[in-house]
């Protein structure tokens, strides 16, 4: 083939393929495979449908684009960079995965404007994408008026067999079939390829018709390497289509062009090397330097710097109008959509504080006190909702026909609902929390951690956070659980022992838009401490109990600093001086300045903590010479203060522990 | 309805239906409406169906039950308890779900003889069934003979919605199909109620259809309440259906008999109440007391016994004439689903101690050493078998028709692939693996803890173990991962610096068969180090360059022992007395007698930890007046050596470090 006979859709959708070529040969790493053969659909998508203007990434009525197969990056990398985009200048496609720079070796929201949400892990941008649609449905029934469309935009997702094995994705899309998510459009690269090879080896069954079964509408490409009108045709047809998401299985050949490695495992996560680099050359008759970008296909790419000026420019003047007529509407959008929060929207938390009841109780109390003044706050629980205390008292569901609900439905679909709050949230406007029992945080963990490494606001909220829980046992009684949350950087994981310390974590969670929460709350009641505050929480750790020169510091979270309370009471009045210190977040107290640290953890002095949960992880705030009240086993069923005693969470084995200390 | 009207089958289902009533009740506790509603089909198959034999719950070609739905265990012990399981008498469903009983509230094998896995958290159980019906084929390819069929049984699943809510089923069910395990029969408690409400709150696909399309034999019981033949038809065409899994959905209602409750969510998970249990004896017909069993119905299910005997008598037959004709084979058979291990199988290992390369490619030295001396050992990877270096070179793959494989491909399903290992191990007769990256743990979580909590003794060969990953960044770099796993309860987390640990490890791991292993491997080449001892390994914790009288202890695990081995030389020849400490698994050291960890870790000694991973849980070594060298954020992409460095993992920031330390 040579250059002459190809068109200008064939040049740019080769110029694709040799951008991502030539970045993984010269990082020597990366996967050339898939902008290959995605190269026809992902160019036919962005150069007919996607809305977006590369000069202002964030646009709030962009369309979403959301590459789930995020090893393919250099396929959006290539694209940003083609058409327009100053976040990834060309230096930057050469700079791929190297240290730095902001085209790593899987697309970070973080690092790269022009990228949605983070992928990579295998799934999880089906679930985002879920969540980019859901907020787009919302906010559209919230906000629209008659005639004034102001929220109306796709979200469309290139994903590869890789995702659809993952049951993450197969959560979110049966929730998005359930929801008739119609402005969701998901294309399959369907190229029949994994790492370890053909698809065979594992992966046999009917994924369109699996997708039917979840209530989508479902298309094939057959010829997704060349048609490009019958990809378009698919496109126009699921835009169509308001009331189901659509999928559109393309028939792809990975490596698309390259004589020796196409539709091979070879071509899938490895550099071409320098043979096969030049064979593909010729093979699609590419003349052209690496890095070198045909001055006419950038031409057809560039327009999109025009189209998008004019989209927006349309939009801005609707906002306008739209403005006039609904300024109060007008006016908490764009609020809500700056990621801001309404002046005082804590004070509704303050008459909670003299509330007394379980700290599940106490964080349904402040979410229905939080609805009325943070108009981006919504979520739900994973079919725990009764048990999460996650109701709303007066807001309806969020569900087909009802998506200016604010209560939300996720089905037993934990690690779905992980991956579509993070969507929801990096959608921008909305502050998402989803809920389940604390124990099934390892369930959804693969989606809790892209939350802390994207940078998103997600609140979870997780029940029954110890052996509390009682009869259902060890399978569903967190021991090991905030041990493995505490370890993940970024994530705020909040344990109040309180009315003060819930209110303080909300406050905290609230208030932390670029860091996930994770809260822990008690199944059983738990009574109101003196010394306790919401001020405290937003340390981390402080004094809850003075005690003149102690001779030990007694340290708690949750609902076991009540037992470090009365073990402090009953060690005074055997003339022993105990401070008690409740430490509800770890991470705040760690960054906290070094003397107020010390203030509270004096150096030197002894220490025992107490917490329903295992000691990993305790050692740090309890030294060499201190020591745990904890459980290192799995726990047992039985009712929840039976564990407690039979684990050694009574007064008795806290002061005896703390005898032992003190030698 | 009068007692007399009712069948002899009606009063066994009603006598189940009593029994779990009476026992939630009791414990005022408990989910009364699935054995409520899935008697009927729970006695057919146990009727009329399963094989077994109650007076030896371990009889190797024993039909497998899981009861996926595992917070309807009242049904399985009100089962156990009738059919004449000495495991579960009469007294022991009155302590359902109390301290110390072995009816917990959800089904655990190690606490209940007759309970095959353990089960609650949702869509579990489906992956483990997928696992036994896996052991069950191959040990079939592998061991029957023209006329000789010793191993031939089916694995029967009860499942609820919210089992095919979850992802890990759904990958498990995909893998299921692919795999045509047609001796494998799922029913599906079709009951349209999930904890929250109806299912059309969150769950509106057409599931049979999604299981038509994973390629599953698919039928409809549309009156499960009442059809108790049509139940039975449907096993029957399930059974003969040789090369497709069965899904049988049956229609029931939640809660059948209870005339407030029934088919309501309010019936799910707690109990009726004292007047709805008059209400419902009443509808029922019941004129029994609380836990009295009418002897009719007691002498019908008991009938289980003579069956069970005949029909283990009968195999144990056949197993003569097996032994007989094929003595070599019966013996390999009889020893490994006694779960021993050949004598001196260590001896293959130990030529790999001269090897030096990555630990990972060290793992596959060992895999395929250990391949030809211990029959019982099979698995695969998540479909990075040539980055996990699990490929096996001289046996083929566990497919559909070449079931004696012992390469296994689960596909890109991490969560599914643990939960079909689990049920793979507890099978009996298999020691399996699963392999996938570091930091994929997150996805397989749930199943990790099962693995633990089951006691089976699973092994995990997780690659890439740190930030040396590189480029594909930090959605790939495991930093928290470690911290993560090592805090749950009976998981050895072993990491291997070099050839003779790595030696070690597959030691650990092989003789743990009730605990398991997560073995965390090296993308990078490691060098042999001096000192170094696969004995070392056992104890979790060895030195590795011994000091006199030392200054400081350095302490390490996998490839960065290396840093501190160089950093003491270093520090050596600035006159500094430094030990060196190698510490592969924690919680085999933390199992050492205090004296021998006093030896290793002499106390008041001042500890430098080295380890390319989160600091978290390191300070329980390193003590108040230590120091990490550790990352506590996220990577980056870059190449492993550049991440290496500029996170500080080099022998200079080392001795820098321990300099600090020594003041």
């Amino acid at each position: 083939m040579a250059v002459a006979t190809q068109t200008l859709e064939q040049l740019c959708i080769n110029t694709i393929r040799f951008l991502s070529i030539d970045a993984v040969e010269k990082a020597k790493s990366g996967h050339p495979g898939l902008p290959m053969g995605a190269a026809p659909m992902a160019f036919t998508l962005f150069d007919r449908y996607l809305k977006f203007n590369p000069k202002n990434p964030k646009w709030v009525d962009r369309d979403r684009f959301v590459l789930s197969a995020g090893h393919g990056c250099m396929l959006q990398y290539s694209l940003l960079h083609l058409t327009g985009y100053d976040s990834v200048p060309l230096d930057q496609i050469k700079q791929f995965r190297q240290w730095g720079s902001v085209t790593p070796g899987h697309p970070e929201n973080f690092e790269t404007a022009g990228v949605e949400v983070t992928t990579g892990p295998l799934g999880q941008g089906v679930g985002n994408a879920v969540g980019l649609a859901i907020a787009e449905a919302h906010l559209a029934a919230r906000f629209n008026k008659p005639g004034h469309n102001i929220v109306d935009h796709y979200t469309y997702v290139i994903l590869g067999d890789g995702c659809n094995m993952e049951g993450v994705a197969s959560e979110a899309a049966s929730l998005a079939g359930h929801l008739k998510l119609g402005k969701l459009i998901m294309m399959y690269d369907d190229n029949h390829i994994s790492i370890d090879g053909s698809t065979d080896l594992a992966f046999t069954e009917d994924v369109g018709k699996r997708y039917e079964a979840y209530g989508w509408h479902v298309q094939y490409v057959k010829e997704g390497n060349e048609d490009l009108d019958g990809i378009a045709k698919a496109i126009e047809a699921a835009k169509t289509i308001s009331d189901k998401p659509s999928l559109i299985v393309v028939t792809t050949t990975i490596g698309y062009g390259s004589p020796g490695k196409a539709g091979t495992a070879g071509v899938h996560g490895a550099a071409l090397g320098g043979d096969e680099v030049v064979a593909t050359r010729k093979n699609l008759g590419w003349e052209y330097e690496p890095f070198e970008v045909p001055e006419d296909a950038l031409k057809r790419f560039r327009t999109a710097i025009d189209k998008g000026a004019t989209a927006e420019a349309a939009w801005n003047d609707r906002f306008a109008a739209y403005e006039k007529a609904y300024p109060a509407e007008a006016a908490q959008f764009k609020q809500m959509t700056a990621g801001e929060l309404p002046d005082g929207w804590q004070k509704a938390l303050e008459p909670i504080k003299q509330n007394e009841k379980s700290t599940r109780l106490l964080s349904q109390d402040c979410l229905n006190a939080l609805m009325p003044v943070l108009p981006g706050l919504l979520g739900g629980s994973a079919d725990l909702a009764h048990s999460n205390m996650t109701v709303l008292k007066d807001y309806p569901d969020f569900q087909a026909g009802t998506y200016a609900g604010r209560n939300f439905r996720f089905g037993v679909r934990e690690h779905g609902m992980g991956a579509v709050l993070n969507g929801m949230d990096l959608h921008g406007g909305l502050v998402p929390y989803g809920a389940t029992f604390l124990v099934f945080a390892d369930y959804m963990r693969g989606a809790i951690r892209l939350s802390a490494l994207s940078e998103t606001g997600v609140i979870y909220i997780m029940t029954h956070d110890s052996i509390m829980l009682g009869e259902d046992g060890p399978t569903h009684q967190p021991v090991e659980t905030l041990a493995s949350l505490r370890a993940i950087p970024n994530l705020l994981v909040l344990r109040p022992a309180d009315a003060n310390e819930t209110v303080g974590s909300y406050e905290v969670a609230i208030a932390s838009r670029k860091r996930p929460s994770l809260l822990a709350f008690t199944r059983q009641g738990v009574k109101n401490l003196a010394g306790t505050s919401s001020e405290g929480v937003k340390k981390g750790g402080y004094t809850v109990v003075e005690a003149a020169n102690p001779d030990l510091i007694l340290i708690a979270t949750g609902s076991e600093l009540a037992l470090a309370v009365n073990a402090a009471e009953s060690l005074k009045g055997e003339g022993k001086s105990v401070r008690v210190v409740s430490l509800p977040c770890w991470k705040l107290f760690d960054e906290q300045p070094q003397a107020y640290r010390d203030s509270v953890l004096t150096p030197g002095t002894k220490r025992v903590s107490v917490e329903a949960s295992a000691s990993f992880g305790w050692h740090k705030y309890v030294g060499s010479e201190g020591a745990t009240v904890s459980i290192d086993t799995f726990g047992a069923s039985a009712p929840g203060p039976t564990c407690y005693k039979e684990f050694g969470f009574t007064v008795e084995n806290v002061i005896a522990t703390c005898k032992k200390v003190l030698g």
